[in-house]
């Protein structure tokens, strides 16, 4: 159950307003790499949490901060909207040009829509998706992406931290730079708990190990038509990182002949020329599918 | 620059088609866990790689083998579909329940958009969406988004393995649970490349470490009214992953007060109430922001 | 900011976990009528309010209980996909027109993806979409904006209280629904409170009221080519609800000519047969769109 | 049944063409707030309307003026685009710098993709969305998202008003304003004709009011930490706006004990490590979630 | 300028409700084959149509009749679901198998979400979606996407027509059926008219011809890597269908070396490792990438 | 199976960096009119094939050279966003104005989110969307898709080529008109190879041709409400394209009366006013509907 006050969790703090970047904020309110995403994304994991208690209390502490994220960086966004309209308004009644450079920098729609207030958008006004909220059951694979989801966070932070010179800004997105170097050390503290790489590997590790196609095994597929191009790394040779192989390169090399799906259903209305060839019935063509 | 042959990478064979798993397999062929996803996202990553070579040749390697196995799915969902619109048909001729049951199990649109073929959709019909392609121009990001897909790709087709019983679709997702096991040994295989864990924490590593709070480094922040809820973890105490600090809690406390945005601008054309307040003007609104 | 505790509001039991239900729960989590639109829509309301702060601290007081009301129905979707595996294997082995069956009624992300939990989508398995939270900067109008969206969810939870004959269901149901009235009508006291309806319309109030089109104000326009079939109705004669003017009836007629866009633009590649025409120069397309 | 003639509603006159204005018009015709939304809107509830008849034939005829809207819409923005491309090129002769400018406040869609036309798309080019279209089968609850349609349209319109100083756009957005104004009106009439505010909450108000949790029943739910922040309002105490109840305050406070969703199931494959607990089975489990 | 008035185009009668069917017209009102897409894309054609003035006349005659097609599809859809609740309603009080049934195969949200009408999604209730709607101010284009529209149009009606045994509801697939066979006539009338298809061709036929790369010209690149597996067609050999060239096959060969994009920007925050390499800088980069 | 080299197709050179171009170049990847639409379009066909084998293996070859084709372009936004950053930190030393400029030409997520790569998205930002992959299991339908398709890409490409005049651009250009050119005359040459116009209309050409609606077949069907209006055209008279019929102008005219859908459910939960009516009951409700 949740709870809140007046406050913030972090100072908001504009020197100069400046709706160009407001539109950049955006970015890290509701876009893929933003705070929505990551709130909504440890929520849910917390919610659907199976197996021990501890997970479930976690995701539930660093999701419930993400949301005073959201609530600091949809203040600053108003804050550096402020004016805008006034400004818009000076530039509308001079030159053309100088209004399309405003509006160009500027998310249209947090003039004419939001009233100069944060959307759930992205920087360029793609809404949030909840297709990118990612609980799948699987602790180390949820781990990954969380690990994921904050790594780009912070090369999104520190960009945003390089296009700004307000000081104020600077100060809120250091504050949001580190949580999101904290959250990369938690997520990965987790899947150390859970016994590290090597026993999470592969990843779901409940589905049995010996069910698999052993020639495709630790091999680095080489889809190079010139198997002479590729280079040595990490990937091609040595023990796997699971600890239970070695890594080797094969070329690609074709598994099965041409697939053959036979004549289209009468009752689907293909054209009447893709009908003139020999049906050889449906047990033949999924019969001629397999390797000899 | 691409090729093909008129080969399968491995054998496909459906020996009872069934339009209700043709339904499931679309997940791994559209869905954001699917092999549209990671082929575009590996392509991607490799077209705009910068920095030493060998990642751009790795990723087009992996890149390209996964097209090939999209063309497997997309042969698995049409023969799993041959024969559906007869079986139908039937259907319909007889009891209106039993075509809802038929059509409940199915993708409508595998029937009536696409004429019992695959469809860059997941398995709800919901489409492929771009936004799910992941490059953000740094390696170590890139790599975690990677795992990641290959982690919930590799639970997704264990579970497909599960929910059907024909020993060709068995065969089919044995090859492709060995392949996403094999991805994810290599992709954590870059970070061990690059270093691994301890050299590329936090990511990005480029940004200056010093530009941070010091106060919310490497602090788990317990939002728990009762802060004795929060249990110990990995991530409570210890050394941080990085190796760089000590984990501890601290307890979410406000760090700023109320924001206040001040009146709406006259031109945005609030309601009249909103206005009949005190305006101290910009300047002032965004100094009150400010902590004293 | 944002605190939690790890209750829930209100109790949420299932006595007989039901897959077909959990999958409709998903349209009150991540629907155009569900509770994350809610949430996110007065917590956006609240970031964003400037005027008297008495409407941020009520929006913020509901927006996050209803982060609440999302925990609850996660949980409760959770609880009823329980043993949804398990049911499938069996049926797996047996008959796959049953398959069908089952599988028809479920969202089969929730077994194949989400590992039988809640995930941020609609009963369709359709995302979360950030265009529907909706924050205009306009109070009345975001009012009208929440009066909707508690009304569509309240007819909502009331179909989904009839669809189910599950004692716990229906108990949590019937909380929702409680508190979906109140927050009708919270959301039109606030209207009130802003001086009723008069005061408020048009929204925006605050727009001057004499920039019109006098010969279209009141007008109820009836565009059906036989006049005599407009049927009497509150909207067609009497006072206005503002009480400014009288509605009345009046037809559509033709305001302006048929508007002449002139020649395509050389650079735009049009074809060739459309600039086969002739071009009377930009000054004179766009005068002769004005009447005379 | 549909007819159209070769006119405009009202006329359509743009005395000086300017491309960013003709992307900010585009919110008017692809967005949430725009045309085509409402014209889908009121002809799909049409179309859907069961009861008594004058509501489809209201409904039919204020959809079909919308369509006639869009089209005045459509017509603007082509008008405003009319020599885009000759400017764009002359600045592409000359420097980099000033073709960004002019870019910027355009959507280069309305050049590239479009030649010059409108698209269905909003001002920032993400396309329309049929989850717009709102008809919830209850007549009051429609109503009331028409309101909020016609009140966010009027909102945009207002603001569209004042970004430009074309006296003919200035004069098709009084137009417009107007019918807004006079839609408001009429969908609030449509709620009096039904008996008023009074009778019509809650909606819907077919659903029996004894089933509810009368402990919350106008309850403003306080989720303030600190209850004494809560201010007073409207909704805090006095006779409820449905007539049937008095408004109170109550505190946010658990309702339910954590939910313990137990084991995840075996053949979902989650890690290892969220098996090691002890499972109590899925009947303990269920019953755990109830209180005491 | 629209009318209506409130008869159909064409009868639409249901002898017999079927949900399941309701569903699967979602496809024709709010699918990508369906006529939301068509009404909208023949009206922005119309509406944004410069050139000879007859087409826009036209586009605008058919893009009404559409609106008309879309009305009797959802009353098609409306009249399909009546009893849709009362029957769950029983089923829901017997077992729960058979509920999944029912709710299988239909759209969920034609029962909770929308009261038994049609709604602007298609037939896995995925939201109608602007991007579809074409308009690229090129009349050859534009027909072609015409004909395409009407093509798959008639394709999906024709399936739909086989799965229901209806005879009200196989009438008006008769209707639609006919309209569709019209309507490809109409569009392709149009290339006539323009001077066909040698005239058009390539598309636009306004870019000069002679800015080309020759060696490309006519060719059928096989990317193979057998070329040998080169079926001959007439894509292969003999005059080009604009009548202006020969068709010839060429092997897919690489055409420039492998790009090189150079270090990544340091303000970019790229990992480290990425650095790690010589920067040849950018001028260099650049020139790396053209062929000697 | 697909397999790749190290080069690219054709040479990809830019001579001065354009940050706003790139911007553009992105509708020519992940856009409507782009190559992953042609790419997946192209390979889901063929991977769906049924009927003639050579339909197939064309199909896959020119589906694998549009990945090269993306690769160009990827390459090319890459190289048009170097020193993108530099640029804009000098910027943001000085006036925000500036900034405001340079971001308004560019995609911001090019910068922020990509770190200066090309991402699987238009030139809005608008992710690309499965929906746009057709494969409707009809050849001849499809090929109209194609055609249609390579159509409105050649228009981008073409209106592309004036917008830049770097020489390294216009080059790649050329060759992807070029190709664009010949795909278009590719798949018209499928339609040859299939019979011609006349043999594949209408499309299907498999449905019997006997079921329709004799009125309305051939008939132009005039929405205006002056007839007088209609102009003539090569589809109001002579024979029809399809060489069946004779086309001709039928004035619209109503077919069935007002549709009557009778009470809503009463589970349903409309208003109660939607109720008091009288209720004819189901059958009659569908009765009324039938034409006398």
């Amino acid at each position: 159950m949740f709870y809140h006050d007046n406050s913030l969790q972090y100072k908001v703090r504009v020197d100069k307003p400046n709706p160009a970047f407001a539109k950049l904020l955006q970015q890290a309110i509701g876009g893929i790499e933003g705070e929505i995403r990551v709130c909504l994304q440890y929520l849910f994991q917390a919610w659907g949490s199976r197996g021990p208690k501890k997970y479930r209390d976690m995701l539930l502490d660093t999701g419930t901060e993400e949301i005073s994220h959201i609530e600091m960086l949809c203040t600053a966004v108003a804050l550096n909207l402020d004016g805008a309209t006034n400004e818009l308004k000076d530039k509308v009644a001079g030159e053309n040009p100088i209004v399309s450079n405003i509006l160009g920098g500027m998310d249209p729609r947090q003039v004419i829509s939001s009233g100069l207030t944060a959307m759930a958008v992205d920087s360029n006004g793609v809404p949030f998706n909840g297709s990118w909220v990612v609980g799948s059951g699987n602790i180390a694979a949820d781990m990954y992406a969380n690990v994921m989801a904050e790594s780009t966070g912070r090369v999104l932070a520190t960009r945003l931290y390089e296009l700004t010179d307000d000081f104020g800004m600077k100060d809120m997105l250091s504050f949001l730079i580190t949580r999101d170097a904290m959250h990369q050390n938690q997520w990965l503290a987790v899947l150390e708990d859970l016994g590290g790489v090597g026993v999470n590997l592969p990843i779901p590790n409940t589905f049995p190990t010996e069910i698999k196609v052993p020639e495709f095994d630790y091999a680095f597929v080489s889809t190079n038509i010139d198997q002479s191009m590729t280079q040595d790394g990490r990937w091609t040779s040595g023990s796997s990182i699971d600890g239970k192989g070695e890594f080797r390169v094969v070329p690609a090399v074709p598994g099965a002949p041409t697939p053959d799906l036979g004549m289209p259903d009468v009752k689907g209305y293909a054209q009447a020329q893709q009908m003139s060839g020999e049906d050889k019935g449906l047990l033949e063509n999924i019969k001629d599918t397999i390797l000899p």
